[in-house]
């Protein structure tokens, strides 16, 4: 599975794109990780990982919308490229974007300072050489009644001239977004994540859903963007195959704690005011993405590829003038747990 | 018509609002600036202008829609306030905002280095008193034949401690964003506003033209947001008399440059096809609203009213993964010219 990744990080040619219909290429395991021994370095490891976790997840979408996912190829000017695929206007999903990327080349002063500021102390005296690799996933549904879901794991590493790792941090999360709360599915949501948070550490589930809780947040409206989840970044206080595994097990846990709610939600019947409802928070979650998302914003600032980068953006979205649900109203119940972030689980 | 604003400018009541529809109201002179004395300060010329210009406009708008405008007068927390106007889901228009406002108050030193790095020399040792009034307008038609549109006039004073005037300038522009070209339009925007900018001097609407194209880029997509028109700003290069003399023609050429194009263009016929295009533009609409335009961004940053900012946001959009449209068809001649701004009238 790796020839892809070897080709793409060592080949000279710039951002070519090729696509085609997939359902499960370039993964000899769809539904484990395959056992990859630890002197293996760590980039390729992660690498690994979350190109099975790609088939894993776009298999299973797949198979409950009854449409195949379609793979673009692409490759980054500065260095490496990746794997974009995506489910557009299926049966059951909107657009479900699945994107692996593999990236290296040197970072500027000034994007090293920027992380300098966050708390890295990393060598802003010259261009810095880095090494990124990462899954990250939005999925939209049609139906209002099943939440949009987000999920990115990430390893980064910086070296010296000789490439030797010098630092290095895992990132990554999990948050779930729905337009009609279902109690039962927040919490089944938390507790699939907290699963996976205590097998690793027991400070781990509390830490990182507040700083989910805080992370996504849109200021201007003063609400977050949904129910939560987990987050967490610049990790690496602990020996890297432990953090990988701790990982390895949020993004195993990511269908254990999605699928279920699909499954449940996704014939529920629907009113027109109640499509448009989820139209006016689908422009909310364009809102968090454009102006707020660091990921989004470091994509655009770097001239990634604009169409992995904005592929979470939803297939349509609404704004409406003033819109205010009636108090009381399934609608405000929703606004008011993301006013007011509650605990899920405990 | 000034009692609104006298009493908004010294009312101590915070961020309140009440809606009505309304017609025209709060302007004797829905057609025609009021003649003003000119040894009335221009921050209340400049009021009554862009109020009676937000009267005429939208009651120009209302008659072709055969829909009433909904008013809501704001105030703001730090002080001042303004009147936003908007009709919605209308026959003609999806969705059409008009907003003054008139707002005063001290400015951070953070926010006078802003101002001062594009080349202002203002007083950055303490807080600033500063009067900002404007007007602002977006109009986002049904058929994908009408092309959007957007201007916005505005007035900025400094003050020292006893609120004389220290420094003024004015700013603006009008733009038009077609999702299908039709040349004769660009050409009939321009030729309106060049005659605007002609009769003030001979050099503006070269100058402006260009800023407008350089303003009004989406960066990341490497193209414009539509065929553009004229973009000033920090204009103080004549007398303040001269000067208001120019932007209110300017505002009053908004009528003569828009309302044609609609009459010609609100009854054509589309297909489902087209109608998708032209969402995806709007998609194109709120990536440059929420990604780039400073005055979004600095509403969105100094706590104004969220409702009035994001009024310019389309009530419908769209993103398609990838989507490219088929090489000299109507929808890849307007992409040229968005890669490539057009002079259109010489």
């Amino acid at each position: 599975a790796l020839g892809g990744v070897a080709s793409l990080m060592f080949g000279a040619s710039f951002a070519q794109s090729d696509h085609s219909a997939v359902e499960n290429k370039g993964a000899e395991t769809p539904s484990a990780v395959a056992v990859v021994p630890s002197d293996v370095p760590m980039r390729e490891r992660m690498t690994r990982m979350v190109r099975d976790t790609q088939a894993a997840i776009t298999q299973a979408i797949s198979e409950i919308d009854g449409t195949p996912f379609r793979e673009d190829e692409w490759q980054r000017p500065g260095g490496g490229g990746g794997w974009s695929r995506v489910l557009q206007d299926g049966n059951v999903f909107e657009k479900a974007g699945v994107n692996v990327s593999v990236v290296y080349g040197t970072m500027a002063p000034a994007a090293v300072r920027e992380m300098n500021s966050r708390g890295k102390n990393l060598d802003a005296s010259g261009p810095l050489p880095f090494f990124a690799v990462g899954i990250s996933l939005v999925i939209h549904p049609h139906n209002p009644m099943v939440p949009t879901v987000h999920c990115n794991y990430r390893y980064f590493e910086t070296m010296d001239k000789e490439g030797k790792p010098v630092s290095w941090w895992f990132g990554g999360g999990a948050d779930l977004t729905p337009s009609y709360l279902f109690e039962e599915d927040a919490v089944h949501f938390h507790r699939v994540h907290k699963e996976a948070c205590d097998r690793a550490d027991p400070t781990f589930y509390t830490r990182f859903k507040k700083w989910c809780d805080k992370y996504f947040v849109i200021e201007h409206r003063k609400e977050s963007r949904g129910v939560g989840g987990i987050f967490f970044d610049d990790l690496d206080e602990k020996d890297p195959d432990t953090l990988f595994a701790f990982v390895k097990d949020c993004a195993d846990a990511f269908l254990k704690a999605y699928i279920p709610i699909v499954l449940a939600r996704k014939d529920l019947p629907f009113t027109p005011e109640q499509k448009i409802w989820q139209q006016v928070r689908r422009g909310r979650y364009v809102e968090f993405n454009l102006v707020y998302d660091r990921g989004t914003k470091f994509g655009l600032q770097s001239h990634g590829r604009i169409e992995s980068i904005l592929m979470s953006l939803p297939l349509t979205a609404r704004w409406m003038y003033d819109h205010h649900p009636e108090p009381g109203s399934p609608e405000d119940k929703l606004l008011q747990v993301l006013k007011n972030p509650r605990d899920w689980v405990s």
